[in-house]
């Protein structure tokens, strides 16, 4: 049976030299604790800290990243329990089996990377998953998960979590995150994020009820905009630190008045064209844009995505199941009339991410390297892997530094994979590090420094913490 | 006189330790049989068996690889014979000396790499091309050309050559292959590919004519549809596996039956407009994902070519002549109908080529992630190059992994460098398996197990071998 | 206090065996002259020979590299002296200490990387600027440039410029480029270049007052047409050897001549559209290729760039003030009408810059390897550091060679970074060069050859000197 181990120096330079002044440096950064200013981990599994169920629920279910590879490899989704709760345990064991045995379409995939890491350190698994361990495997993860030490809150202080962000619905009321921050037994501070966006899409089916949610008097535009402000000093004042914002595109065109409360108006009556829902979508981001500046939480964009590409998945598995795919995304012009207005407010934070990553040498960069408000945001979902952080690395720093990238973000709802994701960043940050001090472009001492920034420093500034 | 005397370590990476890791990695498939599912062989040159007629004939005239990069560097295309058949003596070696003493043109591309390759692996050339030495290697290669060991039919042998596919016109009757395969001194299966854009492209100059050489009644769009049908299933009884299509977008776009009824009407009056015309090109692409779903063909797309770029070239030396140039290419929206539809279809295979590497990462590697039937070309014409090669290999597996690769599409004309480019291909997924290894995301056996796939199995499984 | 010794072998690759090849390839060309065909030099600045003012008027306050880089990391613009003239000494003593304190901030970037070589090379700094020797850095420059030896033209000796284009207003007298001619003690050849797009923009404000500048009779489109061809011909006796446009998009769609002249007299009437200003300027972009092809004039094309993208900095600051951001640019469609007309014209040359990265393999390789007209321009602006000119070498050399490389261009206002600009070029080319002959696609007398030429015959055969 094949070994899995994970090997110490994985993810460096393979040149010897390189690789011994990146262990060097690693070596500074591997055990400083976890910063993750964005996520999707639920709240309410730290506060309940109810045992995970099995490991299918835990490690495959509720993972598109692994589930969209499996299916593009032949599995049906519905055989890996795909939008459902937990299984009964002879179909767990069955998608199990299924991840196992295809343990293969994972190869050269940094969700291979993750698992491997996470099994080995969470797990203590020693051989690689097939076919004919996969019963075994199952057997020693779920005895485990049943034990007081696999807990999601043992697991959150085991895992070096300093501040985790998790994102959520502008109505919601916080009552997760009030619990975990009044239980003193709790040492991670975990904040709510403000996240917007189908309160602001009001051409969505149900938006005229929705809005309801958001309490305050949602009849005028005026009391339409009071009530976001609201929540979001709520939420601000339950420990929140940024407002994430994920739209089609990047369109940040205000509105006169008038029009904004004529659509506003059509919107409620349901009478709003899709062109007119965009347009109020995209004076929304620059209000929000706004609200960022006077009330201090950090701005975060994630556009470019066609959500739910394939509809018969959808309806039959629900969203984020795997076929939400990127598109060009555009930023100049786009994002001039926010930065135009606000670009240069001092304290306003914008974080640009991308799963586009042709933007960040010709636009997020250059705008990063001149607005103070901007930074280049961590590669992010589809980029979220070694050979396009290394993309990011050269293509923003050449042009606008180390002081503006976002440090790392895990966007991850894969709560074991936390660790991972964020080691396997320090260990790339330490290798392209290394790489310029190999160069002489960049003496040993500020590298050291710089990673150091990138782990610690530069996240908590960036996201104000 | 330089040496010309290719490096059995050529291409591998340059570290001496991944190297040798590459080096051990290679040996284990260098010499198996070559599998070539996409081309522009002429199969009626292997029917015939005549030798070739000259060097130039051979290695310049009809590759368009050669003579744009000499017309690029100032040589007229007439000097090249571009767009006649065999030239008389002084002619042809006028051009050979030529392409010789231009050598230096070629340095840096994969053009001078598959010469080398070529010339020192088919005709025991030693010593670089230079003006000196033009003559000789002309003469040397011309006396070799007229013996029974450089028969097209020997050389396919020797070159290892197990399966071979043409590209075809629907109207052909396949008479070439069908020889071919009767013939059992031929080892290798020689099989059509129904190639059908100009049937599809229903505003072209003549397209009322020329639809009449489907035959059956194309009187009518039902006729039209059962045309295409009936030629489809010919290629198929002839032995063809996948239909290819490139026209200058990727889009798919269905029509309601009564507008295609109505276009086609138009287009067969000759009354058709532009609009239009795209309109059912775009609808027809859907249509034959339709008929791909039924009767099995594989379904290629090569979008993103302006085709004929410099008119007055075209005009006096034909198409093919160098100035194709790409364009940016679009597939996530462009491809959402057809996949809606088709995606997930059993059995449907939808291999996705472009030349606008940006989309491998941002749209191909998440389709080809998510849907079964899609998988991601090998890189392809401009892209064909170790530097693109190897962005692809990085982008495309840390998304889909290895198993939605293609394998290696060597889409030539040139007969002689078919060994040489599915070397390469083999030397590069080597490099890069073995710098996965030396990074510690891959063991060594699965390496070595991927490397198989890549060159056996995996174009046998996608192209339904 | 941490020293700054510039290393011998800065930026070669890390390897050693390639690092010893890549050192052996740079030293044949490290001595050599430099030719710069295209800059922002001042002429005005060598014809006067009057000293640099301070260290703040010459490394701070005229480069937006510097203080858009610091004006990311905080500083606002004001501080740096930006838009105006040399400061008194207190405010230039404090701008030079926010860069020293700021050090950090160009960590990573080439402006780190050339103020270092040039910092070591032509003022013998050892010691890495920080808060705590900003003045002693001040003081030590500051009493150089007071001597002979800093003076400009002992400078420009020194740095062994053989060959320095300006960029220059169509209704320059030229005086500065004549009396360098005319002085013998000026070994380098000072040429200007024709730079006319404000005089194209015919829907800018004031453009009917200014293109009475370019004198000649210009109340007609026939006028104003052979006063840009004066215009042209006096840069050409005054040792012009290209016409540089630097326009929005590429577009050179030609106007009917019906148009051109509709157009050109609403134009002077001020009462010109935008979208017909677009469409003139497409056509003189058009005109401007037929004028180079009667007098020979290289062109030059850097569009795709939003100029002045936060009007607020421009209104205050000027323009060039690190704000203006790329745009996606394009160049199959937008080049066809020029290219369908002059692309093969014999002596004609085009060379294409960008700051979009994406169409170097897309879309300036395939077309620099058809038309003999066309080059690939060295990576300008953003792009003009290590992880880009790397990425430009590879694109475009697999496509089209060695030979359509535009040869390196520095781009520089900063007079003092031309030397370290030109060498990085050296060595990232030895560098380049060096991993193809390590990966045995070169051998090294061409690799050695081929450098001699990027350095030298390259630049001189494109820009005709």
């Amino acid at each position: 049976m094949a070994a899995l181990t994970p090997h110490p120096d994985r993810l460096l330079p393979a040149d010897p030299g390189v690789r011994s002044l990146a262990r060097r440096l690693y070596e500074t950064v591997r055990e400083l604790p976890i910063v993750s200013p964005h996520g999707h981990v639920d709240p309410k599994i730290l506060r309940d800290d109810t045992p995970f169920a099995d490991p299918t629920s835990l490690f495959v279910q509720p993972d598109h990243y692994v589930t969209r590879l499996l299916h593009a490899g032949g599995v049906p989704l519905e055989a890996l329990g795909v939008g459902e709760g937990p299984l009964p345990e002879d179909r767990a064991r069955a998608a199990w089996r299924l991840l196992c045995s295809h343990w293969h379409l994972l190869r050269g995939t940094p969700v291979r990377y993750w698992f491997d890491s996470s099994f080995a350190a969470v797990f203590g698994i020693t051989s690689r998953p097939s076919a004919e361990n996969a019963d075994a495997l199952y057997d020693r993860i779920a005895e485990q998960l049943a034990q007081p030490s696999h807990r999601p809150r043992a697991l959150l202080s085991r895992f070096g979590i300093s501040f985790l962000a998790t994102t959520d619905d502008p109505a919601d009321d916080l009552s997760a995150h009030r619990a975990l921050r009044d239980d003193p037994a709790v040492g991670t501070v975990v904040a709510p994020t403000f996240r917007p966006d189908r309160y602001l899409e009001v051409g969505r089916p149900g938006w005229p009820a929705l809005v309801k949610e958001l309490g305050g008097d949602t009849d005028s535009y005026a009391g339409y905009l009071s009530a976001l402000q609201d929540r979001r000093r709520y939420f601000i004042e339950n420990g929140a630190v940024s407002a994430d914002h994920g739209h089609f595109d990047a369109g940040t065109e205000p509105l006169a008045e008038a029009d904004a409360v004529r659509i506003y108006r059509s919107a409620l009556a349901g009478t709003v064209t899709p062109a007119e829902a965009t347009a109020f979508r995209r004076h929304m981001t620059f209000e929000m844009a706004r609200m960022s500046c006077d009330d201090g939480l950090v701005m975060t964009l994630h556009p470019g995505i066609w959500r739910n590409h394939h509809p018969a998945t959808a309806a039959r598995f629900g969203p984020d199941t795997g076929h939400d795919i990127p598109v060009a995304v555009e930023y100049t012009r786009a994002l001039r009339p926010l930065l135009e207005r606000f670009g240069t407010h001092l304290g306003f934070h914008l974080v640009l991410f991308t799963v586009d990553p042709t933007v960040y040498s010709r636009e997020i960069a250059p705008l990063a390297g001149f607005y103070p408000s901007v930074y280049a945001g961590a590669p992010w979902w589809f980029l979220d892997n070694p050979a396009e952080i290394r993309n990011y690395q050269r293509a923003v720093t050449e042009i606008a530094g180390f002081g503006k990238l976002s440090g790392f973000i895990d966007d991850t709802r894969a709560f074991c994979s936390i660790p991972a994701r964020h080691d396997m960043s320090r260990r790339l940050d330490a290798g392209f590090l290394a790489s310029l001090v190999a160069e002489h472009r960049l003496d040993e001492d500020e590298a050291m420094d710089t990673l150091t920034s990138l782990v610690v420093s530069q996240p908590r500034a960036v996201f104000k913490l």
